[in-house]
């Protein structure tokens, strides 16, 4: 009996996720983060690979349908509220000084060098605008999962990198706010209509980090009280829905309304059992997400006769790679007064991740960018989040362990072995 | 700005899934199962009360689109997920002769009587056997919490109705599997035929039932060994869609595939991990199914000049009622050789509860029956969920609590004061 479009939305979301988990398990194994296997998933299963061959009786068995389309929508907005979860507004105003500065400067560096080396290069401005965003985003969480393993996250450039990425974050999706403004409106590009709408965007969202952080924690601890099973979660997902919504509403990009939403709810009394939930209910959207961004992905986009676009990727990495060394690192190097320390702080806030996917993904979908732009943006962020782990794991080996064992502190979390 | 469709359905969800929660709160304070609650907030936010009125600048807030419909359909299969986690194929081997017979007849009475009364009502063939269908399932779970709450979940008569109670859910989910092949083969509705599809429903469950108990923890079991977070959650989760959507291929309801899914899981070693992660997922799904089956609801199908409504609706109450009395209490009477132990199962095994509701919304949906019908069937769902727990309350109330104290196992769960 052939399938109802709930039903085959069903079967594609089961194929994307079980997949995905089980790419990430193996590229977990080997050392190189689990996001990755999910998007691989993703660009083995989609249409331009697999995804047209397998099928049953002539029809392919995943189909990107509206319904699928909307569990990877949902998972990115997931993926930020989880990600606000893990920081309080409070967190957030207590970053010192130096880590605001090494944050602002490693979004306004690479932002420009990548604004203006995709002018050079011909890119319309949208899609230089695109381009430039997606190179702003930090993924600190990749790398912070990599200094526990080498036990390295109570270090002075460990800690440095984490606020920093906190900064890094919340200006690089205001941003994030601004492209969307400027893809859906499509007002005229001029520095001062740039400046006008970052200032709104920024404005908008401060006002509503503000007041979701006022309101909703109240709601949280209200229903926390309540007898029947659940009623915490489902108000955090109603926070969490809402606030994307109200962001949309408002012009700004919905996943930056969810990452209001998660840090208003991370100073609640409920946060740890709705981090579990969260973390629970992104387990069915979230390898969605991925998995769709790498089925947007065409793999015979790298293989052209136009030699440009080959120069484009490779001096696209090397303005990924240059633009947090220098936007991060130098800073880092004066603030820490120790060239080696600046030096890993710039390499460890060189993961693209999650966040830059969200960008390509956005602006494909919107048409703004052209389909190499997004293989090229996609390539770079894959390389990105690839070879920095492994950098930094080389550079702290070089290193003396005793100097380590020293300046641990005696809280650390002991590890056992496996 | 516009919202996009996505975001109309994450409004609506976020917005049905909290006012469900809440309502399911209060009525869970007066000591009304908390599902009433879930169908009462579909039932006031839905088109026909006032979601028709909320509107923000003209257009609905409430939008049931295709994408708020899926999450419906998709909490529908996980209410039967989880059902089916409670219960492992074991357990349903396990079940004795006595509570075996009391299931059987505990669907078959109800299910003769309802196809009889509304024959004669002059119904169709086709809308018969949903209203039928809708008689026959028990849902447990109500009363099993009431049992709890009265402290008598160890008692003779208790344990006949739970694994009557599982005897009585798969006849009455295979009875279901005939109903959707009825309804999208459109057979012509003969005694030869109904036997045939009865038969060949059976036999596909029971195929799918065993081939998923040997396969399904196998998987589960081996993915529990990963090391990324989520895993063995991604592939429960994939069993359940891909059971699901296989039972469908086959020509059954895909609920029932998802509760031959959630019985294989059961089995497996990760079960407790996987139950509480698809009690997490259901908080986002579920309220939206109950609410969905309540947005169906037309109150004004209750305002009618047409007597013979009322009369149909009364009679069905009462078929309801004295159905379940006949068909469980009456053996369990002969069985136990107490006729009071006998009416109190007969009481207990009165509540239709989800899966009566998930019957009357797959044929509303499908058309095969009219909106008064329907509307009467939810009607007679919500008084049967209503009172069978009060009433049963009160026949233990009548007993010396001595007698209580005396039969009850060491090992009961020792109840605080709250």
């Amino acid at each position: 009996m052939p399938l109802s479009l709930v039903l085959r939305a069903i079967v594609t979301v089961c194929i994307l996720v079980f997949s995905a988990k089980i790419l990430g398990e193996l590229f977990c194994k080997i050392k190189i983060p689990s996001v990755l296997g999910e998007l691989t998933a993703g660009i083995l299963l989609g249409p331009y690979a697999f995804g047209s061959i397998i099928t049953i009786g002539g029809t392919p068995v995943i189909e990107l349908n509206e319904i699928v389309r909307a569990f990877g929508e949902i998972g990115g907005i997931l993926i930020l509220f989880v990600a606000g979860l893990e920081m309080t507004f409070t967190d957030f105003r207590r970053v010192g000084s130096s880590s605001f500065i090494i944050g602002t400067t490693g979004v306004v560096v690479p932002f420009l060098m990548g604004y203006g080396f995709c002018m050079l290069f011909g890119l319309s401005a949208g899609a230089s605008l695109v381009v430039s965003a997606a190179l702003v985003a930090t993924s600190i969480s990749i790398t912070s999962l990599v200094l526990q393993e080498l036990k390295r996250s109570k270090t002075v450039e460990s800690k440095t990198m984490v606020s920093a990425a906190v900064v890094d974050d919340v200006l690089g999706l205001a941003i994030l706010g601004v492209i969307v403004s400027f893809i859906s409106t499509s007002a005229t590009i001029n520095p001062f209509n740039v400046c006008l709408i970052v200032m709104e965007s920024l404005a908008l969202w401060l006002v509503l980090v503000v007041s979701a952080s006022l309101l909703v924690p109240k709601i949280i601890n209200l229903t926390s009280r309540g007898k029947s099973e659940e009623t915490v979660e489902a108000a955090a997902t109603a926070s969490c829905f809402g606030a994307a919504a109200l962001a949309a509403y408002i012009g700004l990009s919905p996943i930056v309304g969810a990452f209001a939403a998660g840090m208003a709810v991370s100073s609640s009394n409920a946060i740890e059992k709705i981090r579990d939930y969260a973390k629970k209910i992104s387990t069915i959207f979230s390898p969605v997400f991925f998995a769709l961004a790498g089925a947007a992905f065409n793999i015979r986009s790298f293989i052209t006769d136009d030699i440009w676009f080959y120069v484009f990727f490779i001096l696209l990495v090397g303005v990924a790679f240059v633009s947090k060394i220098v936007g991060c690192g130098l800073p880092a190097a004066y603030f820490l007064k120790d060239k080696n320390k600046g030096l890993k702080v710039g390499i460890g806030m060189m993961s693209r991740g999650e966040v830059g996917l969200i960008v390509a993904g956005v602006a494909i979908s919107a048409g703004a960018i052209s389909q190499s732009t997004y293989a090229a943006i996609l390539g770079m962020i894959m390389i990105t989040t690839v070879l920095p782990p492994i950098w930094l794991k080389r550079s702290y080996d070089k290193e003396p362990p005793e100097e380590l064992e020293e300046k641990d502190p005696p809280d650390m979390i002991p590890t056992y072995p496996l």
